[in-house]
């Protein structure tokens, strides 16, 4: 099978064991994560080939970094070693009614200075069926945005699929250019988005008509009148309980058609980082395995579920775990 | 009071911290615990003098296995050391809808591999009142079960009680017998079972009557007509929720009379492992102490679903911790 | 702003890891606690300034303690260093069904045996605005008792707010005098007191009178008669469901009439010590910023909420931090 | 083979990890020791059978110290469970030239306060063939003197051999006696003693004779002379480098003889704790082994060498390990 | 007695467990340091009151880092809390022929941001004695450098004694000045100088004189001619062995003599990162208490000698604990 | 770059904290390691290009094994996942005159029962450089011999260079043929051997002749005069002089002509597990980089001492840093 490949920043994530704040910590777990590199990861673990390019301090800490996604099984032959530091973030982890919390000290790290000229996309996509990418990396430099731009067009003239996570987060775009004027020839050339209504009125200023049944195929409709590539949009709902409770179905539009999944009842949630990252490996997983958008979208689910049993960033599941899941076998009865 | 002694093979588990997976783990948790050990090491923190009887190799890690069960105050002075390995497994402990799960590496351990003739029966049980074994047992190897046999013997000829957790393991019985033509004469010389439905079918070929009211004094008759020794035979029904909670009640048939349980909630399980082990030492412990069938099961119940706040395979209880549950002090009140 | 001091004993807690019990603990998780340095500690996280008056051993284990004080920014400059002993207290943290259980020893310490005279009142109390007690510290030892009377003496004389908890713990009156005879002039001397129903029949033989709608309204009406001094008299509601699961409301009563919040819920529970302490702490900040009891007893409700989520006897949050709780936001979801 | 029975406390060590200081602990690593009880536990490693007689309180904490020594093989059936607390020390591990730091806190123990009458010395020494105690237990309390006092009456009237560490620490010696009025009585019923001329001359005002050509002989000599029961007077000269480098050998007077050992180098050190009391378990293991004191005396020293690299204050060696070093293997090299 | 203040940068190390490499870890153990920092909270742990003036991130990074140098006693209650980030450092720590490796990752930080206007040093200064301050300060920033010599001024103009550990860092130096242009104003206003003659030649290009018999004093004696202020030049001299052994001698040059101390053998090692700051403020300390530079230059050293034994950068020592090894007790032996 | 390709087991390997004993562990640290594919992950560390052949059963386990492997940055593409288990071992790790100790539980694992044809040594060699082995690949079972007989003809026939580490352990030769039989076919097709004179003798019948200068000298003489392909024999020579202190220099024999380096000394050691795979790996690396064998040596001698301050069998080194060491940097100075 062809390799998908991602492209982002990847950060080391620091935090406190158990429920500990900072203040009353003396020692922090580690372990590295992003966006896109965290698909990579789990599609690697799913048995897909999967490939991250990215860029990393040429030290022990971005070493390690890169290691941990070798580790994982992702090719990470594409990554460039340039730069002064790596991003990193600290993390509190919640508990009940308290929220976990991130402290992020990600600027100027070595991703966002890397230079576009440092990825030759075509020998990175010589052996690729797709792309992805997320709203994250063109929000961190007007380099990294560059980069990804080029990234998107070889991977159209290369005859890749090209998905994207738009995943708005109006902090993180602090360079000077502003996500409303990058985005869009972006999202132009992606044949699958993920995208909530927030996302499309925050960065396309589409909005669900009014008095639409369902404001999320409204949505949906308008974005791909926009972006006629868009084959595909999906996005999950969450009933969030409390920091240790979670629920969530998965949505879908494609074809004119609405999809939704049962909810996925997680009590206690392990680890809710990475939980939309698993999701859409798991659909581009499904996709490339189930006949059908309605499998896939269960897949993606039953697999974004399991990530909040698991520690760290990555969703460290076989595909036979999440069948199992998929399968109705929610009740957790110990398997030997 | 008289010794319960136990006998069957006690592993090595290994696990990674927390919820954490074998992938991303540098450490491993360590305890040993065996469905009959467990049962004698429960009993001894009930206050009641349990030794057990096994087979470990004579290193370091044999040696270890056998002085968590003195630390716990089993008498371990039957034990033999001799072979090669000891058995043991790993176990990723899961949350909410992902379950647990055991990779076992057990074959050719030393107990598997014991010679019958190393343990003289009447001298184990020379200040002993029960004898218990379950399932898993007879299933290891020949001399295993042939031990076993002998051991029922003995304690049938010395006139100890003998009770069985029939436990069928399908995966486990690989050395050439079937566990439908050993089991049956070993359960024949058991007072008291621990037997489900499933058990009867799969062992037996007993089947609750069409249209019974209650499945399992159905099979609890058509068991004591087929093994008249039997007295009491006992369960749980477990509601499991998922990984995190779970709802377990006790349930028993003798004298031809049914005796169940109100059902014990438990959320957050803690470690689900040993479960049915504490069931039986509280049973066990129950039988010695108080005057009715339902106090016995009551306290069972009770000490079982303590048992899933333990970490670790043994019910690391006194008898007043169980006492104060059965005295309806589950809302886990705060004890200074 | 000028301080708030506290006056009390600190002990080392001793903790076995996770929910182990004592007896498979090779490690034991320690930090330091007292009702009402914990208050101190609360304070100054919510940015009051807070001393804490304390007398501790002057070795390692003493200075310790004090440090971990001083950490969280309290002024510990007026706590003495002299005695044999700091005491001490195991605790075993439940789970579920299964209780937390302490097992205290802490007779004989540094505290019980401090000389009054150490503390000079008038000096402590010179950049001070409010004294907090609580009824355990003239449990302790009659020389406790003492200096909590000339404390209480010198607050009044100096014009500062004084708050108590009266806190009646039955098992540490060991020293001689009865708490029935101690407590009522100590109270005497109080503006705002934590009492709830039992506490006032227990000390103060006082009963909420047969029939009455409320019987915390009854009771503190009947208190404030007997002790025209206090103007406040606050408790916490709690619904305990399990050792894993809290439900608390705060009520009060005050120039004639009663206050209560809604119940927060918190599941599961990360550490229930101290949840007391956190409510009057957030009281005092509350009263302290807010122009209704209302407001103030929300947000000490919410406090203590989030007291339970955090690990070890302190409330480590700041106030911007439980107001997020009090507008309402407690469904955990990620801050970044 | 009989049983060697030792009595004495047994406190619980708590110490940060590695060589941290207290005030930046936030864990405390534990274990539980006594210079008599860790006799016990080093002849059960070394295949002797042990008991221990000793008193603890009736909670978690003295049921987890008294398992710790069950785990070790240690028969603890003589023990007694009453009174308050268990006496515990903390322990500050020192390198290079910082030393290692006790900070005591066991007064008022439950032993310190143990009946006399709560021993049945005839029962406990009924299958017993040598009673061993130290110099500490007497120095405890009055309470403790006289069970020691009654225990070597009845060993002398049962006809075991009796051996003492008179370890002489003057702090300890609090209660009313002087070790000086109680010592001598207890010495004159042993067989074998450690003893080093400063305990001599301490307790027994024995000084070495001016000129004497070895002090250790001059003083044995006289010890002999004054308490003619004893046979054999032993001890260790330590040439301590630093807190991690220590030099030991061997010395021993016996039928007018003087013995020595080579010295053995141990660096570095990992746990000084328990090295006295491995020597003494050593040589008791020696004399019941090999025809020679040369020979018991190499063992004994070895073996205590071998302590100094075991984690915790009882030394975990077999007989086979202890005999690989005095055959000369000091070279560490791999065994596989 | 009134407080010695120090100005700098506060940073979070983080260092792999043991020996490990980043790229083995899973956890990183964290404490904070700063070369100046350190000297405060060194003195604060030898009886003397400090102070640190200090810029952080207005979070819980930030916060926590403030906090454990209020832990160790220092006055924290100059420090600005502004900016975004904590500068930190990896830190993995070597053995035997294996170097100690820092990566670090300080651009940027809160500190290099700072204001010099946020710090009033007459208030700072309102209650001090003495201001030291490092070289490592002015080379993070020019705006960093202006509060230096804002600092040095005030202290000069209200009668503080100043000192400083010139320390040169090349790399560090990277904001557009020169260290020997920023430099010599500001050692000009000091009375108390650590510098080698490395540094000296370095930053002012002071050379020893060829053939001069003690090239420390030829520098000495050019260093003091050149800056008339200062009174006392002083410095280690280190023999390092390997990573894990040192061995360090104090040497000083005031009022014309020369003054120097025995060796001190560090072996093992248990961390070495601020032996520097240890050696200064045990001067200091020394300057205030005895009546010779001798006394004062051996303390010094014995301090930084005791640091190497001690996990962090902050010397957790007493003046007693210094004093026994000045004493002469660097054999390690336990102290009970 | 070619790759450098290895084939051989990997185990997981278990072993308690610092020097604890396993009867004292409640928890095990883990790595994998294996005497070939160290090399190769030290290589890949080193910047070589490296692949692994082996085999592990298909379970959490052996993926997990792999992992750490594709960690490193070696090539598991060539790996099979079939069969029941992973070999693993326990690891005491020792220190001063206590020797490490292992304990082996390898018997029936995957690698054992692996089927020669599963490796197609043509694919595998395809981009390869040079096929490096050890002796206890076909010490393990006929079909490890096998395979390995078919790696090192299909090596052969590509033009590959062959090294082996022949490592005769006696032990391990437990399937019925015999290493003097088998091994003499093996090492005819090597390049490059690290042969002991022990090896020589016991696998060969060779000789140092008696009153050979250099018993080394004579032993590779006659190696070479029997297996002329061989072109290299190299070795180290250790002076263990504990478990914690070890010198170790490189000795070879090529071309006539003997080398040697300089003792490197190390102390304390780390972790000594690996030692030997340093050193070829340092060979293999100097080989392909430097002009000549000395340089080669020294680099291997180096590498093998840095490897000693490494915890786990891996040498996570890089050149620069054993670059620094040659250079004769071996004071460990802290390195920023």
């Amino acid at each position: 099978m062809k390799q998908v490949v991602t492209f982002g920043e990847i950060m080391m994530r620091l935090s406190p064991p158990l429920n500990y704040r900072l203040s009353q910590a003396s020692s922090l777990e580690i372990t590295y994560g992003g966006g896109d590199a965290n698909v990579a990861a789990a599609l690697a673990y799913l048995g897909v080939p999967a490939a991250h390019a990215g860029c990393f301090p040429d030290n022990a800490v971005g070493r390690a970094a890169a290691q941990q996604f070798q580790h994982h099984g992702v090719d990470m032959s594409h990554c460039v070693f340039q730069g002064q530091r790596l991003g990193l973030y600290f993390l509190e982890v919640g508990a009940s009614l308290r929220a976990s919390r991130i402290v992020y000290d990600r600027y100027d790290s070595a991703f966002a200075n890397l230079q576009p000229e440092w990825f030759d996309w075509d020998e990175i996509f010589s052996n690729a069926q797709l792309f992805h990418w997320t709203g994250i990396t063109p929000a961190i430099s007007a380099s990294a945005a560059q980069a990804t731009k080029e990234a998107i067009a070889a991977a159209r003239r290369l005859g890749l699929t090209v998905s994207a996570d738009v995943n708005y987060r109006r902090n993180l775009w602090k360079y000077g250019q502003r996500a409303q004027d990058v985005m869009p020839d972006l999202v132009a050339g992606c044949d699958l988005v993920v995208c909530t209504e927030g996302d499309a009125e925050d960065l396309f200023g589409i909005k669900a008509e009014a008095g639409a049944e369902n404001s999320f195929v409204s949505m949906s409709q308008q974005l791909i009148r926009r972006f006629p590539q868009i084959q595909q949009v999906i996005a999950t709902r969450r009933e969030t309980q409390s920091a240790s409770h979670e629920r969530i179905k998965g949505i879908a539009f494609s074809g004119g058609q609405y999809h939704e999944t049962e909810f996925f009842d997680i009590n206690p949630v392990v680890d809710r980082i990475g939980g939309g990252d698993s999701f859409i490996s798991g659909f581009i997983y499904g996709q490339l395995t189930y006949p059908t958008l309605q499998e896939a979208l269960t897949f993606a689910t039953a697999a974004s579920a399991l990530k909040h049993t698991i520690h760290g960033d990555i969703n460290l599941v076989t595909a036979a775990e999440v069948e199992h899941i998929v399968a109705g076998n929610t009740s957790g009865r110990l398997l030997r």
